[in-house]
């Protein structure tokens, strides 16, 4: 039996999961948080229901590794780190090189560290997280999945903007979309779930979480995805604004005297969204309660944010001409039944009415009424076990 | 019997028709060309298919203007300038202060020309149009009819941006659209065709000329609309890009070292689009063509355009839970039935299905089969028309 680990680095965290594979058993989770600040905190759950905390100064990510395999080994999850045999990295862009998982070699992740400017704040703390397991764990299957990959199908109708051509050809200018595992997983579980081969369905899956995409998913493929060049794009996030006019650029840096343009794209990925509509908060918990309560930014926020979704659902029902199901997944997706009911409700129309009695909090499957012509299915989402998976299926071609 | 005369002032141009009133009956109409540059083209059609035009200096729009009535009263269109009793100007960007037509006062003027920064290219030349006129004919009914005027019963859901709040209380950064006058008048239109109330239909309308937008109308209103901020969001048009990832603009002033933001945004309204995508030509006549003639870059200009479109009024049909029909109006969308079966074909789920020996060029009325669901409509507009019967309404209030 061989243990695999999946990761998910951030510039400062390090999100992990321990998985006896082949049996897609998880042994153990957790996160690093705060690397490279005071103060970082190690978290490890594991067992039935264990829970191992501690707080301390953790300056790299490298050091994160290492307390990482100690703790497993002191906590007797691993008896020594000879068990793990792969580790999986999720990478947020890969470019038009990266169709598919690879195993990391010093060319791929050069390529990672260069695919940068595609996903400034994500590429680099991915690779700094490859870089720390390779230090540590020099000899085991390392491989890259790529949040990009199950949108390499996307034909050029998608993903080509309306630019000049040359933007494209010179720069690779086009859209990647993201999130990309997880409609992969949502999409084949819908599949299976409506009892179908993947290859019959059409799916429109919903990953709504602080970061959010729609994605149109004909033959097990993605045809069509709302976020873009960037994950700024699409829909309206946490505090992200998606799609606006790019004329507001111009127009807000002129009468913000904001100098910089990338200043003024920071305002649209950390500043809008549901925080900048609410003035409240990024947290949809916090705009429902605050919406409960009569706050009406907060209200407008949520009309906001369920209107964007809904529309880019109704996109995917042109794009596939029609569809079999609406999957709703990720951290809002899956747990809010009161933006599910608010992006369905009004689509009644498109065929689609929710049964109120299975739409609650923790549900998984299908939430519609026998007559719903088309499915709306909640489905939690599983990055971690893509990545497992793929880390598994590579190692026997090392 | 009086006369009224609708204008359309651009930076060099003058588009205007003469009406007799209340007959709606169309004397002349021309344009002049050119304006403040070398060899301006003075053009006239009148009577019975008749056409005057001569090519001379005209520096300004007041000379414009008062060729214009010299050269009706020597065509004896006029027998003197007293017969024209109102004139009315189609003004871009109301912003959120005219929601409707209004007579124009001084005052009304000069908040005309404060808009402009909603609309640079156009409220400057409308405002012109407007001061000629009150320079030469001081004493008739000036009336401004505003594009945006039918878009103001939006609601914040529509024309709100997942931007922070202050950004709309202090400077007015929301939707705010364009053509409304054109979809109005098709929506009317529509309705009428349908032989039904305009408060009971649902209607998408697809206004695709050079600049193109698609409206949501319910009880007659229009509750979304493509265009944003500016006229460069929405769906691709002939030179402009339409919607695009924000984080776009950053990355393409670094690559092609532009410096100014506004440069930017230029190359978006101005090098995009059809334009931009092809590589050829921003005319959708010259884009058919290049596509029968296997030019693979028009072919893809060609996808893109109407793929855009048809998820436009697929987000309608959300918005609206449903429509009775979908109207295509203006240059393209009247006589392109290329781009409307390409819209259409792959929306057969949504219950449309075109009747191609209806859908041929020049037609108008309903080109769908029985069978269709949701009628599709060709309806040629007429905003010169609108502008005449609100010149006419308001002069009765004066």
């Amino acid at each position: 039996m061989s243990k695999t680990i999946a990761i998910n680095a951030g510039s400062s965290s390090l999100k992990w999961q321990l998985y006896n594979m082949p049996e897609e058993e998880v042994i153990a989770k957790g996160i690093v948080e705060r690397i490279g600040l005071n103060d970082s905190i190690f978290t490890v759950k594991y067992g039935d229901g264990q829970k191992f905390e501690k707080v301390e100064d953790i300056p790299t990510h490298e050091l994160a590794v290492q307390m990482l395999l100690d703790e497993l080994i002191n906590l007797n999850i691993l008896a020594s780190y000879d068990e793990i045999t792969g580790v999986g990295h999720r990478v947020v862009a890969g470019g038009e090189i990266f169709k598919e998982s690879v195993v990391i070699s010093e060319e791929v992740l050069k390529k990672i560290e260069d695919l940068a400017e595609l996903a400034p704040l994500h590429n680099p703390a991915n690779a700094a997280g490859i870089r720390a397991f390779k230090a540590i764990l020099p000899d085991i299957t390392s491989v890259a999945v790529f949040d990009t990959a199950f949108h390499s199908t996307m034909p050029p109708v998608a993903y080509r903007y309306a630019i000049p051509t040359e933007y494209y050809e010179k720069y690779g200018a086009r859209k990647y979309g993201a999130h990309g595992t997880s409609h992969m997983y949502v999409s084949q579980k819908a599949a299976e779930m409506l009892g179908k081969d993947i290859d019959e369905v059409k799916i429109i899956t919903a990953h709504i979480g602080n970061g959010a995409s729609i994605t149109a998913v004909r033959h097990g493929r993605s045809i069509d995805t709302s976020m873009g060049f960037t994950p700024l794009a699409g829909v309206m996030m946490g505090t992200r604004s998606g799609d606006i006019d790019p004329s507001l650029i111009p127009f807000l840096m002129e009468k913000e005297e904001i100098t910089d343009v990338n200043e003024m794209i920071e305002v649209l990925n950390k500043k809008s969204g549901l925080l900048g509509v609410s003035d409240t908060s990024s947290d949809m918990r916090d705009i429902i309660q605050a919406r409960k309560e009569g706050n009406e930014k907060a209200q407008l926020a949520f009309e906001v944010f369920t209107d964007r979704i809904r529309k880019y659902i109704a996109q995917y029902f042109a794009v596939l001409n029609g569809a079999d199901a609406v999957v709703f997944t990720a951290g809002i997706g899956e747990n809010s039944n009161w933006v599910r009911t608010a992006v369905i409700e009004k689509m009644s129309w498109f065929g689609m009415e929710i049964d109120e009695s299975k739409n609650v909090f923790g549900v998984e499957g299908d939430i519609s009424t026998p007559d719903s012509k088309v499915k709306v299915l909640v489905i939690p989402t599983d990055e971690e076990l893509v990545i497992a998976r793929d880390v598994e299926r590579l190692k026997r071609f090392e």
